[in-house]
């Protein structure tokens, strides 16, 4: 098992469902980075579940605690522990999946890999709760990165086949934020929650997509070829639990163009190089190319849903039917959102100080 | 700029299009494994351009040369470099897109990231022509996975908006080597073919879709949560120019199910769990099923097109009109099949040597 | 700053001396294995001041968290986090050495490096208060490495220059835990403690030599040529505040002898292959001989001395005189016995799972 | 096996005494940075045995053949590839050690760890040949570290147990040269000579200490508390063949003094800050002082030596004698010289450029 990810920011995730905590280290912080509590606490509450449709009724107030690595308000250059309590566990459901893997969830190969000996308990180390980890380290790289003048920010494109307009770059944040799906476009949101409705209402679930735009990035960011943006930021999209997908800028469709269409043009704007549009994406040859970064990340449905299912009874070797009970969320593509946003922001923020582009002790503030 | 893959297996690529030639070191082969050349020099010629319709004239016999890590015919446990010399080289084309950056090319960023320092003959380090040796690598990864009962297959699904039909996993190697564009579908691949041809009498280019499948996995390869199947295979696989996207099983198409269609309902086969479908990809929290591996990765076109295009010349900052010539693929996917198996047979090797599913030595064979 | 050591059994330490807590994550140890609460516990208390000659007088009651990873009282194979609270601190005196650094101590290039940002009080990150996290870390290894039939154990060969005789690798647990010096030889003890009594009477410090012995090691564990025994444990062992020298076997001694005199002859014994005496300490090209490995660590004196020293005031840029107050070991050479068998079982145990000699999960117990 | 050493500049080795070649790839060489092949070539000459009382008769030419990296005579920031191809190789004399391991040798360990399948042939992998390879890698390191103003210079400072009197950091490459041994005092050097002589005549073989010393480092480089400069480069160090120690500054006898004596002031000097000795070496905290790095190795004596020996037959499995024959050192401490100069050299660039000390990119020369 392995849950680190960066060279020069360097993030080690620990924590399980319904153990005492969910946390992470980061290594690399530059030193002098003024801490901003408010800030963490707010991307936390972005992934709780409190004001979402399709959210668990699990409710957990998910206060930060910072164990190591701040002095005066400050980074000190010393790893940063972070960690959050978990309270209001219910963990009596949990027993029957060990003999009856979930369809859809770690179950089966997680008791194959480590003997039985993982903890079952509200999916324990497979649980979507470790994100609030990744969410806590993605927080302290956003202040690393809006220091050097990068911004990340993700929305919801795309959920149970409800689909989004496209939305412009700089107005993502203020758009997303309007409602409780992370969704730029208000029409869309409202299909989006009937979507989610529907599907609760059946016992089922939905997925969906959420797009990640960085705004601010200089040319030359990432370590081609074997680290370079896409490389280390699929990487890390893909230890968020039920992403099934990832592409960069017009991605997929892009192989279905000609060359004379897929290819942005460089110009000059202001002086600067630009490309007059952006279907690479922001990277060519695993660089940044100074433009927007873009990528959209694919979710699946829920695999934890209340209608029968078909599954196998391990210790007995024989088919029989699983009903899932317990508290869970019929759709976690908006709580996911801030999750993405956090992977990528750690990547970027390990890759920018790989560069040299951010600084390893950031004098004034 | 990083050039390596992997934690037990692990590779170091290096070389440029036009330099003395490409290589790889590959360290953590098991020894004892029984190099067989005529594996390692048939998937070189599978990359190769010879006979492949829409590959560059660029001819090149791509003889492997062993230059350590080798005994009698067996891996010793040493590191193994490997080299293919580079010949019949024409540089005469690549100086003036120093200055005038070709769009879709590392060109712009890589002269930002590395002062203008880079090779940039033939696209130097960012040329296809590195997947060479990523190709020796992976045909060893595949020497090793073999022996442990393991088979990767990768096949052309889609090239310039043309679409083969599905294929079964156990047909792929036998189908997709009776044409050069390695479809599995005879008839996709002669309207693939002709688009190709249009493209190119157009001075255009297509891009296309590949699918990886690797059968013969035990259930709890991977190291969940932040190096999972998918985190790695989707590094690796990032590290192909060109590469915009990836998807494991029903991948992006998941995002628009249902729960209850998206999951895999477990049964017994033979004794054996399995899923009745494999929508997952084979992998559930970033560990194998023991289902087959299924993944696509999406190619753009490839960017350097006769058409004219615009662009800026650097020097002075204005902008300009480029025309590329030179031997240019109009279509890299057939070629890039045999590396999309070989960045997926190194993950795979690297991931099942940690799991200890195969041993640090191959004593008899 | 890099606060992770290890590959396949990973350790990230954290924490700060005056800080909320110390601590660490490990991340892969072998699933199923039983954590015995009561050895960890005991480990930490070797380290303790309570009952040592030439130790602090802070006292803490130590008592370790495990915030993740275990479940039923075994690992998971999910990353094991474990704390200890800090208490009983006393910061006011730390304050000058910002200005005026400590000779001997990390203050000067801590303030160069980090730009006047680390957390200076008790030493911050530089304090031996940190190697608490190494040995909670190092008694989880040693519990795996038990399993396996590997025992670590080390002891104070020299203090102040007092050397103990020498000591049969079977005695020394049995023997060290007899007095509070953790040295095998009580007349040696006696005189040790009088170095220890007359320095502190003088105001000043001693240093002192640690050697570590392990036994049960099967020939072959070590990652040549750049990862082998040696090396290994170096880098951890120099990772423990203090340490200025580390030799293997006769070590230096070894660099007067010759050839004839210092190659270990091989023979065979009930079946076995031993050499018929150890001066190469149970290492041969980075690897494990199966003989004891046997190592020697030299520990600087406390660079916290009452004495009057000479420093500068570097807001001043002038020279000035220092006389050090606070709470400071004489010797920490006592305490530090179970931080080496510490590190030397991290490394042991990543480097037995790394080659396979260690599984991956531990099925019987 | 593991062949890699750094972060940010990292080398991988390969090779074996009678492959092909020994080589290494260099990653994350700035670009930019002017290849002096004439001091690669330089640095190459010292290590060879031509000159060298002791030296095996073995005579290769050792030309550097730079295969990747560099493009019109500058690093272009892709990985760099040098190779020297093996010449003048008798492999006769090597079958019989397979059998019959060497005391003092690789032969026994390797034999189980690689199953039997790593190469005997001249030691193969195990073979001081290798370390031609991380000479190649330093003489790069040391061109980047001398445009940063920092000179990596070793000397012998014993043989056989005869040692050599302190010389003054500045003086050690001039004096150093001007013997066969490296040695800065003449008449220590004629000593060492006869020792190694008369040990030659005996068929036996003595051993040494080589010392190191970094000048023009900055405060502040290393990362501790995992990777300081004493961690990285210890583990660097003992991937030399025949190290068996290492200290820093007074290095063991630091354990023998008291804080007071041991602590060096801080002072001011030309407005630096300085210490008025420089007993630790030039580190405190795992970082540097801005004092010079001083460190000491120890080599053991060659463990070939024409004298017979007691080892065991492993098929028979019983106890038999060995006298070695073929071209082997008498004592390789000379040689030894420029390859401690190589490894502390390129840790220090890996750890400058960790620092940001060092540019990725090196524009002006």
């Amino acid at each position: 098992m392995s849950s680190s990810l960066g060279t020069m920011f360097r993030i080690t995730s620990f924590g399980e469902s319904h153990g005492p905590c969910v946390g992470v280290v980061v290594e690399g912080c530059p030193a002098g980075l003024k801490i901003d509590m408010g800030e963490v606490q707010r991307d936390l509450a972005r992934r709780s579940a409190l004001s979402q449709p399709g959210a668990t009724p699990r409710r957990e107030p998910d206060e930060v605690r910072f164990l190591s690595g701040v002095y005066e308000g400050r980074a000190t250059g010393a790893p940063l522990c972070m960690i959050i309590e978990n309270t209001n566990i219910e963990s009596g459901a949990y027993a029957e999946f060990v003999r009856k893997p979930r369809p859809g969830h770690a179950d089966y190969p997680a008791r194959v890999k480590y003997g039985g000996f993982n903890d079952p308990l509200g999916g324990g180390r497979f649980s979507g709760r470790i994100t609030a980890g990744f969410v806590l380290a993605g927080a302290v790289a956003r202040l690393v990165l809006r220091r050097a003048g990068i911004e990340v920010d993700a929305h919801t494109v795309a959920i149970g086949g409800v689909e989004a307009p496209p939305c412009d770059a700089q107005l993502i944040r203020e758009r997303a934020r309007l409602n409780a799906l992370s969704c730029c476009d208000g029409p869309s949101a409202v299909r989006m929650v009937e979507a989610i409705e529907a599907a609760r209402e059946r016992g089922d679930s939905v997925g969906g997509v959420v797009e990640c735009v960085a705004r601010g990035l200089p040319p030359g960011i990432g370590e081609p070829v074997c680290a370079g943006i896409e490389s280390e930021v699929a990487r890390a999209v893909f230890a968020i639990p039920a992403v099934k997908g990832i592409e960069f800028g017009a991605g997929f469709a892009l192989s279905r163009l000609c060359g004379s269409e897929a290819n942005d043009p460089f110009a000059v704007s202001d002086g600067r190089i630009v490309t007059t549009k952006n279907d690479s994406g922001g990277v060519l040859g695993g660089m940044t190319t100074g433009m927007p970064l873009v990528l959209r990340v694919a979710f699946k449905p829920t695999p934890s849903i209340a209608m029968a299912q078909r599954t196998v009874d391990l210790d007995a070797n024989e088919e029989v039917e699983l009903a899932i009970r317990g508290r869970h969320d019929t759709c976690i593509v908006p709580r996911a959102v801030v999750v993405v946003e956090s992977m990528v922001a750690i990547v970027l923020c390990d890759l920018a100080l790989q560069s040299g582009f951010i600084p390893r002790v950031m004098r004034c503030q």
